[in-house]
Order: structure tokens, then C-alpha cells, then sequence
């Protein structure tokens, strides 16, 4: 394996409200330099929530995404605040954004977003033995809560508005935990 | 479902070599103004490469990650080229990164990276019956080629160096199309 290259200098080059960009003078072992950018992400990371009922739906959340101009189906996210635990941040976002809290929530895999030029951590959460607890987050309009039952898996990785790759990504995990049986079912 | 926001106003508030960061003023169905931020993306969008070999082995590359500071494993992918096809950029970048080509090439489900604030598309392309053809690319050190039995999703999956969502998701997709009967075996 190489050893990771020598990082001479950073610094950031354009820094807006939500978007900090740096640069990085690198040496790599075999002596090559190279100048690269990446997007700086705030110190404490992010979560996803995957709620599942006690019926085994998985209730997802239908909302406007700006970066592709159409609304989208995945799951609850959303950053960790200063002093909270991921696992916290996860319960607060569940109880903004979907309206309920989880008196059982489980770390699952840590995923990262674009390594190579994205700091984004971001950690993975099953909620589950839910109760209604309604908190108000900042969102422009109501989030439209859409519970999917975890059976048909496939028929949700066929929807064209279900693309996001860390929903995907955490459909199948939890799919593979929850309801292993079905895993070549539909 | 909500009708999208209207888009009263866009206009790029910062950009260096890499990034291009966009304002947008937006105005919700229920009246609600907000301002986003998102980042734009080339208009061709990106390609991650799934490739197989003749033993079922998947190959992934092993290159350092600036986000990240450290080594990640993860599938090959690249930026597809003016007048590339999706498939014709998989191809050029398995030669470049992997040094292989390949005879057979399908297309997976697009996926997206963060929809509600980067505007990425990324095609998912599974490339089978692969031949030795090496092109330069412009990768800073040669990249390590990592052989991995796709009978062996598990230990991948618990990998720390194996975290990308974009990754994973493909590992899931590609080990349910090739490798049905294990998806709950090892």
C-alpha cells in the first residue's frame, strides 16, 4: 500500500454560506506534486436515519432538491449540531423531519459521500420502536412522509425518483439485517 | 405530491477550478422564499465502473482520497468526456485506471450523490469480458488494482477503507444481478 502523500500546504480559496472550498499542495511518495481542491464539511458530520416501523415499512421522505431541480425520495438527514451525538442528531432530525422519535436507534456502517473531494462524514442510523413526537426544523414546506413496506425493496430501487446512492446504499443494509430471507425476493 | 418550487433567480457565486458554487432563489408552492446554495456539476456527468472478471472477481482500485485525507478502496470512476457516450467514458477510464477494456458493458441504475445540493448524475456500468489495454491517464501515482471475490461482499462491506455510499450501493446492485443465491451467505 502507498504512503499517503505529504500535505505541504491548504488554504481556502472560495468560502460562501454553505460551501467552503480549499485548496492543498500535495507531495505524493513517489515525488509527485499536485495541486487539489476540496470541500471542507463541518467538523461534527452528518447522519441518516432509517426509520422502520413496527409493521416493517421504512418510512421515507419525499422533498425538493435544489442540486437536481425535483423532488426526491430518500431517507432523513441531516447535519449534527455542536454537542450532540450522532445518534441525538438522528433522533431530532426524525422528530423534524418525519414527526416521530425512536426509543431504539442503532449505529450501522459509517459511509463517506465523494472521499476524494468531499470531508462529509456521515453516519448511518436504524430508529426503530417509534412513537409520534413532532419537532419544528427550519424546512420551507411540510415534508411529505412516505412509509415504503421493506418487502418491496425492489420496487423502490426501480423508482426513478429513489437515486440518491447513501439511501440505496442504506435500503440494502438495512434490508440485508432486518429481512434477510427476502434478499432475492421482491 | 408538491409542485417544485419556482426559480425566480440563479446566479454563480463562487468558482475555482474545481467547484462552481450556485445561488438560487427559490420560491415554494406554498409562497415560502428561500435562497440554496447548490454546486454545479458538468453537464455530461460521471461514470463508476463495476468490473468483473472471468472468476468473479470485482476489481477495485485503491487511490488516496484529499476529502478524506487517507486510502480508499472504492470502483473506478471518471468525469465522462465531451461526446463520450456513458459507456465509451466507462471504458476509457477502466483502461486508464485498471488497465483493462472491456467487450461487455451494461448499464446499471443512475444514481445521484447528494441531490439537494450538488446537481451530479452518475451512470452505474457493469463491464464484463475484459481484455489488457493500458491508457495514461493523469493519475498522480499508479493506482494499486485490488481483486476481490464478489462471493466476499461482506468482508468488503466491513471494511473501514470501503465506505463510499456510491460503492456500496453498486457492491449491493451488482452482487444481486451476478451472485443471487448469496446474498445472505458470506
Amino acid at each position: 500500500m502507498s504512503t499517503s502523500p505529504k500535505i505541504h500546504a491548504t488554504k481556502v480559496i472560495a468560502k460562501t454560506r454553505i460551501f467552503c472550498v480549499e485548496e492543498m499542495e500535495l507531495e505524493f511518495s513517489n515525488g509527485t506534486h499536485r495541486t487539489y481542491e476540496r470541500l471542507k464539511a463541518g467538523v461534527q458530520g452528518a447522519v441518516m436515519i432509517i426509520p422502520v416501523d413496527k409493521n416493517n415499512n421504512l418510512l421515507l421522505i419525499r422533498e425538493y432538491a435544489a442540486g437536481t431541480e425535483r423532488y426526491e425520495l430518500a431517507f432523513p438527514k441531516g447535519l449534527i449540531e455542536k454537542g450532540e451525538t450522532p445518534k441525538e442528531a438522528a433522533n431530532r432530525e426524525l422528530k423534524e423531519e418525519v414527526g416521530m422519535g425512536a426509543k431504539t436507534l442503532t449505529t450501522l456502517k459509517p459511509m463517506t459521500l465523494a472521499p476524494g473531494y468531499l470531508s462529509h462524514k456521515m453516519y448511518l442510523i436504524l430508529a426503530r420502536d417509534l412513537y409520534g413526537e413532532k419537532l419544528i426544523g427550519d424546512e420551507p414546506e411540510e415534508i411529505e412522509v412516505v412509509p415504503w413496506p421493506l418487502a418491496n425493496k425492489k420496487a423502490l430501487l426501480a423508482r426513478d425518483d429513489f437515486t440518491e446512492a447513501r439511501s440505496i446504499a442504506a435500503l440494502y443494509m438495512v434490508s440485508e439485517l432486518l429481512d434477510p430471507g427476502r434478499q432475492s425476493g421482491t
